[in-house]
């Protein structure tokens, strides 16, 4: 068993139902708990980071889904494969880790305020990567599952 | 306190040191457990993925550190500022999880074959997620001191 403490949390005034209809994702903020704040000295001018949190109110049994049909699909009116979740960003996983990629839009006193937050008000924090170079790919591949989404301009 | 379970490994031929010599990462591949291979089901395509990881050879007294001299910077002869490990991939940070974007160059067998694993043999895998197109941020911006890697060609 792998243990971690949270670092902070999502502080977001959006309803669960107005994160979950939202494509782009909302507005609001992480604060950092004060023990760890020493952590973000170096981190202003990244315009983007990667957050990693414990999606903390997926339900315990699904930590045993491993196919999925994704949403997206569904909201198209495409017909939805099912595919693995490894394959996807289903929140229903064996360990319900969620990677963030959020736009900063400013630091101060702990708190990071960032656009296109999607997760729930409240979600545990634990840990924050810097968006480098490193982490662009040049031209990647997809799918053929996947790029139909893409086909019709959802991302 | 959060809790979570490997859902794989890390598997290489690699020493520590080749490992930490290298700066493209190495070979190898993702060894799934067999409980957690039909998540996989779908990923075949996708060219890059994100592995989420823990950092089991961090030290327990490393999870204290806060502040970090990027070792890139030392490596470069430049002189290397104080930052903060959420503005690094420093494997000393409150919770050792490791960020890791590998290109995949195969799957078989509940293996995922990859180039670019900067991790040591038998790291824990904890999750996996698909690059897909809303992980690419368009024209990031980054501070000044991560500018000045880019600038000497280091990413």
């Amino acid at each position: 068993m792998i243990c971690f403490k949270p670092i902070g949390f999502f502080r977001t005034g959006a309803s669960r139902e107005e994160v979950k209809g939202s494509f782009d994702g909302v507005e609001g903020y992480i604060e950092i708990l004060e023990e760890y704040r020493d952590g973000l000295i170096g981190l202003n001018g990244f315009s983007h980071i990667f957050i990693i949190s414990y999606l903390h109110e997926v339900p315990e049994e699904s930590r045993a889904t491993l196919i999925v049909r994704p949403k997206r699909f569904l909201r198209l009116g495409l017909e939805a494969p099912e595919v693995g979740v490894f394959a996807t960003d289903s929140p229903h996983r064996p360990n319900p880790i969620g990677l963030h990629l959020v736009r900063v839009n400013g630091i101060s006193d702990g708190r990071i305020y960032v656009s296109n937050m999607d997760a729930y008000d409240g979600t545990p924090v634990l840990d924050i990567k810097p968006y480098t170079v490193s982490r662009i790919v040049r031209n990647p591949s997809f799918p053929d599952w996947y790029s139909r989404l893409i086909e019709r301009g959802f991302e």
